[in-house]
């Protein structure tokens, strides 16, 4: 076995409600917390009969309308089996042994695993409250997130451009970014060495489907769709994408409506925590409360213990925008506690 | 990018139903052409408004019930999505750059693609109708396919342990095992260097849901998970997954008729073409007609054309067995095209 494998720490999911006797609030995933639009529902059921056959590989429709709700054109689209899946894609396509990667923290966890696994020289600068205001380093790759997991905040476009002007590749991963409503993919037209990676996961409310996406230029796109699995989307997660991207204004509503209910328990938490500014569906909280996380979890309520990450000084937790029933559940049991 | 990458050709999946303007009749995938059991479709379709939810990334209930089927522990098994996941996170875990990899040709392509990926120096040695009657390489990691696609055969067990005896790892891709009755599955409590690839995709028919699993030694597979993607196995597919094991019987049922339906083809192509021996869901067929999966296209009917596959001489079609009346139709548009 590569030694390197042994070196690689397993990725911390977080806990699921699978693995609970009970029924449980979850809060620790960043999912969005609505209902799959009715033609999501309709197509999936009307589906079932096709699970025994292979989709297209090349997945046209969708790229087709990805295409035509980013305003780029369908030859800058690579997709596949989730964000993450697009993430390990980009390791695979450009980075050789020692290579330098530089990944700003506190950040997601996966850009330095899949990087270890390609032999990385790995480097990270801790940014505090992941305020990044400049490039100071160069290389093969750099991973950027904006809105940042977990901080919630959004990258200055001028910075990004300071780290495409620095490192041979630039990853922003977009997985947020309709809750901000900000992007840079527009900017894959003045820089060959911009990917953008996006994802079903989160405001289209597809996390149990796996279904992510890359902009970048086209040599990049189709690099990327020549070394993924040939069907690394299921047939039905396939349709599921097409519904929901042809029912846009649903997402919107919905989006708009977490917002808002991210905006009003950041107001309750700052009375008792320090809460980080979030553009995103899910908000970090610093807290001095013993435990708090497993307290919530035995009150039946999921947070992400986001403790020790790289970056965060003390206790933390990040807790995802729910439905308005299940903030106020974690509201109370907050202050329950505290 | 990585200057393997451009020396790498994409892997081409032949034609598929959607790129067509009409109805065609699917031979050329391999797929299972009966409908998934009815506890499988009511499963979907009772868990649709669970696709905004992330799955438990451990998928113990799969692992549980595959662990029953096939008589292993279940720390003894990984899950992917799909087999080919598995090939590729294989060449992930053991390959470093000029390693000697061994594949027996003709065989299936994606073992070469991945490996390239990785660098290693990839060694490849014909064996007329994949006949394998020793092992006569040795290295890091032999690719070994049983049934094989495209011949249909079986590798000998005492072939296979001669493998295991000379190269530090084997993989045996038993994708298509199910039909063919024979699995070396057991060994893995015999040879810590031997991973056995299954499928969801062939015997119970499920394709389009991109589930695959490995069986090895409890490192490896502990290895494997730790290195694919969290979540790389889709809400849907998980479960459709769990209710096809829980009624195994009717899949059963089902090969029972396939494997008489390709009894039958294999008699008729027969009586025109050379037809390869086949344990498993699909005939190779040499023959001598100009163009004759092209011209069995434009009569709706999709076969694989593998001519030009390293280790097939001469033009040959690749056909999966599939229902009555369009094995009919196929047999048919043959015999009116000699």
């Amino acid at each position: 076995m590569r030694f390197v494998v042994s070196l690689i720490n397993e990725y911390d999911p977080g806990p699921f409600p699978e693995d609970f006797d009970r029924r449980v609030i979850q809060l620790a995933s960043n999912e969005n917390p609505y209902p799959p639009h009715q033609e999501v529902i309709s197509t999936l059921k009307n589906s079932v009969m096709e699970i025994n056959r292979y989709p297209s590989p090349y997945y046209r429709k969708l790229k087709n309308l990805i295409s035509e709700y980013l305003g780029v054109d369908s030859s800058n689209i690579a997709v596949s089996n989730g964000a993450s899946d697009l993430l390990r894609l980009v390791t695979d396509l450009f980075i050789e042994p020692f290579d330098r990667v530089f990944i700003p923290m506190p950040s997601y966890t996966l850009y330095a695993l899949f990087s270890m696994l390609r032999e990385a020289q790995v480097v990270t600068k801790v940014f505090e409250g992941y305020r990044l205001d400049g490039c100071y380093d160069r290389g093969k790759l750099a991973f950027l997130c904006s809105p940042n997991n977990p901080t919630g905040n959004v990258i200055d476009r001028a910075v990004i451009e300071e780290f495409l002007e620095n490192f041979d590749y630039v990853v922003v991963d977009e997985a947020y970014s309709e809750f901000a409503g900000t992007s840079v993919v527009d900017l894959i037209n003045h820089y060959e060495n911009l990917i953008v990676i996006r994802s079903f996961s989160k405001f289209f409310g597809l996390a149990g489907m796996r279904v992510g996406y890359a902009i970048a230029h086209e040599n990049v796109a189709r690099a990327i769709e020549k070394i993924r699995n040939p069907f690394s989307i299921s047939t039905l997660a396939y349709k599921a994408a097409i519904a929901a991207l042809e029912n846009v204004d649903y997402y919107r509503k919905i989006a708009g409506l977490i917002v808002m209910e991210r905006d009003r328990i950041a107001k309750r938490l700052g009375k008792m925590f320090y809460v980080y500014e979030s553009h995103a569906n899910f908000l970090l909280v610093r807290h001095e409360v013993g435990n708090l996380a497993d307290r919530l979890m035995e009150r039946g309520i999921l947070v992400r213990d986001v403790t020790g990450l790289e970056g965060l000084e003390g206790p933390h937790f990040r807790v995802s925008v729910g439905r308005k029933h299940e903030n106020d559940a974690f509201l109370s049991a907050v202050e329950e506690i505290t």
